[in-house]
């Protein structure tokens, strides 16, 4: 009935995010960041940069975030209706500023645990590449996840993540 | 250089625990007790029961045990040397008095986290036969459970659940 009234914004060249599934059991994702690793690395990991970007724009409460082996974390989102989205997790690895390997489990599905295996590689021109592979207990969980809208969820958040790369001077 | 100064004690028929590898990430084991099925879901879902044969015989501080969907629980053993063991998970799904599926990670290898499915079968004649399913992210992660001298702890804690069973009236 109606046309659409605009397109989406272009990306910048490099900034798409790649989502690919090479196992049964797992999702790849890659995207780069305009940002040194050291930057990217403390937005990832300090709760009050965490809370400007994880939420896409809605309120985060970061509960925990304990970057440690064997630290906990939970982040409670707020979305604009009033309903909360909590997500939880422990630390299996953390070695800064390069790697974080961290269990991911979400409150509307509880003990459902994907490991998030997260790789923070400086590109050597003040950019930054994450790569992030999801591994799942079963196939049936990893098609869940993508069907979930999670592509759409992520690429919101990097993009804030953006903006707060940008905005640190 | 030196005999055997007793055997073990032989087990009473069909209280022994069968455990199998029925896939690559899996670990089944089964056990019959000699009480009915609501006593020993009970032994289960109360703190202070579970505190009674959890350690076989060490003292376990049930720091959280919510069993409902979504629930979390934490147990702390404390071993003869002083040294504590930590283990956590949460709760999928709760129905008593039939089934309780929930991850389980120790702390000692933190964000490696196991789906345990325990099933409670009423036999008929006042017994009840338990199976449980570990799921494992990893065909590694299974086979370093197994070497671990599971099998041995497991027996402990049954053993130690026939005597609280046993002393029920």
């Amino acid at each position: 009935m109606s046309a659409p009234l605009r397109k989406p914004a272009p990306r910048a060249p490099g900034t798409e995010t790649a989502v690919t599934t090479p196992g049964d059991r797992e999702i790849r994702t890659e995207r780069v960041f305009d940002a040194p690793r050291e930057r990217v690395w403390r937005a990832y990991t300090d709760p009050g940069l965490v809370a400007q970007w994880w939420g896409r724009g809605n309120p985060v409460d970061v509960e925990r975030l304990e970057v440690e082996r064997g630290g906990h974390w939970r982040f409670v989102e707020h979305g604009p209706d009033g309903t909360t989205y909590g997500f939880e997790g422990r630390f299996r690895e953390v070695t800064p500023p390069e790697r974080l390997v961290q269990t991911f489990e979400w409150d509307g599905m509880p003990g459902y645990v994907a490991v998030d295996t997260t790789t923070f590689e400086d590109l050597g021109d003040g950019r930054t590449r994450i790569v992030v592979t999801a591994l799942f207990h079963t196939r049936e969980e990893r098609d869940g996840m993508l069907e979930s809208g999670m592509e759409t969820g992520l690429n919101d958040s990097y993009e804030a993540l953006d903006r707060l790369l940008a905005g640190q001077a």
